[in-house]
């Protein structure tokens, strides 16, 4: 049996090393500055792990992984700084600490999110220049291109600011919590596979598998959010309903919300007996993410 | 001899159904109107026509061309966007129309750049996804992602709204320019070589070329921009002057100035001698670039 949190401990040290690594060298540059300040600002390294995980669970051992893994991360990292911006959620706090435009300005928090982006997919062609890594490459492209464009975390900020102030049914708060969240953590999972050449039942498991769980982690967010105090999350406590945002808790009760993350974790692992493979790793980072207490 | 003018005319119009049918299909989302209202707001299209350009140069009739050259459009009217929001260059007017967050709002028009830099990727992507076009799609990704991360254009942009109101060298201002313009101009070219299959030393050449047309566009930018009236460029008349930018005419003088874009112009020309084939495609565009008058 791993030791799960010895993984994700040795994992998060390689990814925050990669992470900083990978940035372009670029001396006296404020925008630089900005985007290292905010990959430095923690974070669970959730999407990275997820993309090493899933090469690892289908046998793969190829180390030039975190070059797709740190993409994840910087798409994920560029999301918060824009989303945090003052026309947007206007965000001060974002794990415990001041958020990227707090510490620089407007101007560069959007240029450091735009870099960011730009370097998720440089890092793309840096692993795809490897000679017999150019077709994983752009199937990996395809992904994180489909995951960040409008039909996805875009389109799910957009959804998101619109919806502010409104009651929403179940089904508007399953679709905005899938763009927002869902597609990157399926984009994580399912480019971990393509990496480890998976087949296309393999990627169909892993899809479904990364889907539920993104769904379980949103909810027990919402759940965290709710029940939690701002000195615990590191962000305003229950800042979503201060601007009457729909949560899973507010439309389901805590009880209900509590019972569909742990549906949604059962199915997640059932969509893991597909891989034909030992998934013990999978499994145990589901259970970390549905039964975290922060 | 080519009419060079029907030709620019005939591609434009491929380019401008392109850039539109390219676009990801949403319904109803104020992000895609806003991503579509400032493809649609007009511009030469320089930047998809280099590539188209570059590739017949070489003997290229491949039709998916096309879709490298959207991608460069995409990345060029993510970056005006950006670069017109408050927080950075505050422009209301854009080849005399309303800016994108002037029509929208600040948060529209940050996920509406966010959305065509994404999107040039995806279209990348689905350039790549054909078979044999794997690598030519990779090494287009590493040219795009060089000349719009922080090496290129947004170091760029961070380089300019920090010379906001200082007196730059020569130096200073060639930097800015070749960064903001020349890299995406560059990228242009050499990605239309990369997809017609030039050889290394084409590349070099077409790279030589690109550079030196684009120094002189930012020469003839900075003229025009001088000696022009509000209502012929469409945008406030020298308003870099009123914000203190320093241009190419305030440090060389208006004579200078021009005498500098057309030596740019002849060392563009002199590139082109090295790559071995009929030029007088490039030639004749670059002739429009310098002696343009808006």
């Amino acid at each position: 049996m791993i030791d799960i949190d010895q993984f994700l401990e040795h994992e998060k040290e390689i990814i925050n090393r990669a992470l900083i690594n990978n940035l372009p060298a670029v001396e006296h540059s404020v925008v630089n500055e900005a985007m290292r300040y905010s990959l430095n600002a923690g974070g669970k390294r959730l999407r990275p792990i997820l993309t090493i995980a899933a090469a690892k669970t289908l046998g793969s051992e190829d180390e030039s992984i975190i070059e797709v893994a740190c993409a994840l991360e910087y798409i994920h990292t560029y999301s918060l700084i824009h989303d945090d911006l003052p026309a947007m959620d206007d965000s001060k706090l974002r794990r415990g600490k001041p958020t990227c435009h707090c510490v620089y300005d407007d101007a560069v928090a959007i240029l450091a999110g735009d870099g960011l982006l730009t370097l998720a997919f440089e890092t793309v062609a840096k692993y795809g220049s490897r000679a017999g890594y150019e077709k994983k490459a752009i199937g990996i492209l395809a992904e994180l291109t489909d995951a960040a464009g409008v039909n996805g975390m875009i389109g799910g900020q957009t959804l998101d600011l619109a919806a502010e102030g409104n009651n929403l049914s179940l089904d508007e708060i399953d679709k905005i919590s899938l763009m927002k969240t869902g597609v990157l953590l399926r984009a994580a999972v399912v480019c971990g596979g393509i990496a480890a050449d998976a087949s296309e039942s393999q990627l169909k498991a892993l899809s479904a598998f990364a889907l539920n769980i993104g769904s379980a982690f949103q909810v027990v967010d919402d759940l965290l959010d709710y029940e939690s105090t701002s000195e615990e999350m590191g962000k305003p406590a229950g800042a979503d309903q201060v601007r009457a945002k729909a949560t899973y808790p507010a439309v389901l009760g805590l009880a209900g919300a509590r019972k569909r993350a742990e549906a949604l974790y059962e199915q997640a692992l059932t969509a893991l007996d597909d891989l034909g493979r030992p998934t013990e790793i999978l499994r145990e980072i589901a259970k970390k993410l549905v039964y975290r207490t922060k």
